[in-house]
């Protein structure tokens, strides 16, 4: 089958990879389309050294399994269910997980990709499948408010308007009335006006002035999804005293700053990774998130190394890889 | 009368310092008993640059106010009470605040300092003079559980020994069944362990093999009470996925780590500053907390000089500081 592989901080498409063989207890599921994030590129730099099939977010029709011929998404980590950890009511944190396209098990950007059966969800008939793709990276958005209670009167600064940022500030804007997105792109910035969300333009020195002065104390919430390592820096900078910052984008590497500020204002730092695909796709089927103006550009999966660098350009949100026809 | 000055990165005993004139509000305080703490000795270092009367854990005899001729203990945020901080109810936060010997306000290591009257709380008539100077620090730790909430069956790591790692511990062994502190000296443990809370010696080389699996999962929650650069990435090695991680000592400077494991592990850090007198002094009335053994040495005001050499030295605990007779 054809598949995109990364090795050797490079990614290839290949040809004759062959079919992966579903696991006990997971399914092969046909791909049709399949998205392009942020961690993807990064594991083509090294990030992990991942090696083998790239993607983890993806639509497909499952061929056997609880969901067999129907359209599905599939949760992407793949854990043991035995050890305390899972016991405990965190599969997503098993120490002995695989992570579909990213951590020891084939992703998505291929023909075929094998996935637990417990993983998958089936896409509501509603959702057509380009929107669909994008259950992964919402549920992802969806899980900051599952992890902090939010009230409508807190005011959330989301940083950063590339992908993440922009279905996190979708998500927030839901939840509060006072959500404002500061990034770097006044065309991304744009699609979320066009939503009513407010929007605040940063540049290379920072913050205009007066940004931080919502109020006289500063955010409630500040969600960095700048993918920098100056975004907790920046964060904190925003955050009012007692204030919650919810890291959403891993960086690779070390980082330096004081985090004396932490202490003595008593902020809470959150670090926030995957997230509740039912959620995801509730919101989805419903209508309540616009998820198909993000989708700048498609590439057929045999052009997938020009789609990758295609959503390596600024100002590209999502990047979509067709790999198969909706047949039924 | 006599005071302990810091300025410019030293610190003198004065013997005409002026008595500290009340601002509207405050009440002149009569100093019996004051203790030395580590920011005490961060500032004398030049820490936040402060000038002036040191010292901010005291008892005293308010000559007027609200406790006029009784013991009072007083909280160190001398906050505004009319901005916007103070009125959401975070006074502690206000930005306007002055803090007692740390931050423009004189302290009490002198014969009076001068304490807003609100902020002043009558020592219980059962609770010693050297016990009840131990209502600050410990507010502080009570502040740990005000807030989060925490179970019986919480595994709990109090990283750190010292006068601040000890009381904390001891406040949150009322909490959790299973607490234990990893310190360097094992005559500080010693202290710990004879009150029933399980102690771990760690070494300039980290932690003992086996420490970090109290469960296979690691601690749910780790209090940094080491004053130290590498104590947080130490709890990030302790802490469970999704566990919590309290930040309870400011360390000066910028720090070099990696925030990754925070977003994958979705760890939550929490900075933690002053407390709830209110508890602190109940807890010292019921005896539920043994302060006596954490004092290490007493000097008089005259030697206060000896006094904070002695509380820097390695292994001691809490130095009093002798200022007045309790005459009444």
């Amino acid at each position: 089958m054809r598949a995109l592989i990364v090795d050797d901080n490079r990614v290839d498409l290949a040809l004759d990879r062959a079919e992966p063989v579903p696991a006990p207890g997971e399914v092969l599921v046909r791909v049709l389309v399949a998205g392009i994030c942020e961690t993807d590129l990064q594991l083509i730099r090294g990030y992990k050294g991942f090696r083998g099939v790239l993607g983890h977010e993806f639509v497909g029709i499952a061929t056997t399994g609880r969901f067999a011929g129907q359209r599905v998404v599939g949760e992407i980590n793949c854990s043991c269910w035995t050890c305390d950890t899972c016991r405990a009511g965190r599969p997503g944190h098993c120490p002995s997980r695989t992570v579909l396209g990213i951590l020891g098990h084939d992703g998505a950007f291929a023909e075929y990709i094998a996935v637990p059966d417990r993983n998958l969800h089936r896409v509501p008939d509603k959702v057509d499948t380009d929107v669909a793709v994008f259950a992964e990276p919402l549920a992802a958005a969806f899980q900051i408010p599952a992890q902090l209670p939010i009230a409508r009167t807190d005011r959330i600064v989301v940083l950063g308007d590339g992908r993440l940022g922009n279905l996190c500030a979708q998500v927030l804007a839901r939840e509060s009335d006072h959500v404002t997105v500061a990034g770097k792109h006044p065309s991304k910035l744009a699609l979320l006006e066009r939503l009513g969300i407010s929007t605040r333009v940063v540049n290379a020195s920072g913050l205009e002035a007066g940004f931080s002065n919502q109020s006289q104390e500063g955010a409630d919430i500040v969600v960095d999804c700048t993918g920098s390592a100056a975004g907790l820096a920046t964060a904190l900078e925003l955050v009012r005293p007692r204030g919650t910052i919810v890291l959403k984008t891993t960086i690779a590497g070390e980082q330096t700053l004081s985090l004396a500020p932490v202490v003595v204002d008593e902020i809470t730092i959150i670090g926030s990774r995957c997230g509740p695909f039912d959620l995801a796709l509730e919101a989805l089927a419903a209508g309540r998130i616009d998820a198909r103006t993000l989708i700048h550009d498609r590439f057929d999966l045999t052009d997938g190394v020009r789609a990758l660098q295609r959503a390596a350009e600024p100002g590209v949100l999502k990047v979509l890889i067709d790999v198969g026809a909706d047949a039924g």
